[in-house]
């Protein structure tokens, strides 16, 4: 049986007393912290708290070679993986060859960013439009590319009046900061005609699940001059907002007054 | 100090270990299941499993005099909830409230439907656009009222090739089935003049984040007749296909390749 186990938000403590009695009986227990990372934490802390060995899969153990995943024939395989397994499509993969190899999966849920957004801001899960991920700028032909989806996926959800939540690229140890986000936000914006997005609502989320998450709305402008800390951030961009929601903005994310009534509807 | 706990999806082990840790060191530990139910479990089993007295709280209790709250002005209270805090709007109010009253609040996350079912189908999650609920039909008047509201929000995620997820309604100890949730939309759909929603391709998910999860994709004609079991059930209506989705729906919810071949996009 193979196990996929969410580790949850932010360390060792975040897996499900499901999830850690999965992998106090496994045969085998792997990692990988590529697709996403426990900032909180380390293969070597989980060890500790688990009373497991855990070995650490590289990129290439995981998507070209799983040689491993004969081993969930006749063993209890967990494979743990930071927030709530399956949300990257590597996992997805993985999952279906076990499958189609006749090994029997199973899924241990945990909390994740997606979910936990909402509860953070107070921005209500049923008002997000679909999500995009901010990725690094990057150079072709020597010309330097800031790709335009995440803002695309803004503007559609802003046309409906839904919120976006926006992830933030990591390359290998590079985290995207809430800053960068939205500067490249806004560069996509200028090209394209669109002047005025620094007076746009923004909430930055830092460090979600941890004792030191931070939570700030501002327009994009004020935003982008605030330090946000350690990594990993998030970027919401709301649509319009209701009475609870902007009400919620000012107890838990310091918006004023009179910035959130600008954006109420 | 008031801890909104997270309950996770299922039963009484869908807690974070961080969230046992809160839970065993609270002088004071309540839990509504009105928001939302943990089906696989029971106030006193989760009791037995925390080692701890867990008071029932009465929806008027949370809502109308929430009289306790004060009490986590010098001590340390437990708020426990079946899948993510803070996605009710009776959450997020008690939050402000507290924090209003100069009472610090933290939140500890946990695993919840909406980050499940991308994992349980793969169908991947951010190609979902917003959700909805459909809610029981109801009289006014002497005239049945089917509410249109999820259909129209189907409809303009359709429109973007986006998946929905529609949440079924829960009325007291009345849980709606796939089936149920299907023959609304069918309902709202012929009334608008689209006659073969039927052939739209559906996929029903039961009883997630447990031993017994039922995954089923098919057209909604075909859905409409399976028995799904026990609640909680919930409804998706996928956009069309990645590759990679079509592939997770015949492995994950036994699809036929015919089928899913007429949504690859």
């Amino acid at each position: 049986m193979l196990f996929f186990v969410g580790l949850g938000l932010f360390d060792e403590l975040d897996i499900s007393v499901r999830g850690l009695e999965v992998v106090r009986q496994a045969d085998l227990v792997l990692a990988e912290f590529y697709t996403s990372r426990l900032m909180g934490s380390s293969a070597k802390r989980l060890s500790q708290l688990y009373g497991r060995p855990v070995t650490l899969l590289s990129r290439s153990d995981v998507e070209e070679s799983p040689g491993w995943l004969s081993e969930a024939r006749d063993k209890d395989v967990a494979f743990l993986v930071g927030g709530d397994p399956m949300i990257s499509t590597t996992h997805l993969d993985l999952r279906l060859r076990a499958e189609e190899m006749g090994i029997p999966t199973r899924v241990i849920h945990s909390s994740t960013i997606a979910s936990a957004v909402p509860g953070l801001t107070g921005l209500q899960n049923y008002r997000f439009g679909r999500s995009a991920s901010i990725p690094f700028p990057y150079k072709a032909r020597g010309k330097r590319i800031v790709p335009e989806t995440p803002y695309m996926v803004f503007s559609e959800n802003r046309r409906q009046n839904l919120h976006t939540l926006l992830y933030l690229d990591i390359q290998e140890d590079h985290f995207m900061t809430v800053n960068q986000g939205i500067e490249c936000l806004l560069e996509v914006a200028v090209a394209g005609g669109e002047t005025e997005l620094g007076q746009a609502l923004g909430v930055g989320v830092a460090r979600a699940g941890s004792d030191g998450c931070m939570v700030r709305a501002g327009t994009l402008s004020q935003l982008v001059e605030i330090d946000f800390g350690p990594p990993l951030h998030i970027l919401v961009m709301p649509g319009g907002l209701h009475f609870m929601e902007a009400r919620a903005l000012q107890v838990l994310a310091k918006a004023s007054p009179e910035l959130v009534r600008r954006f109420e509807i």
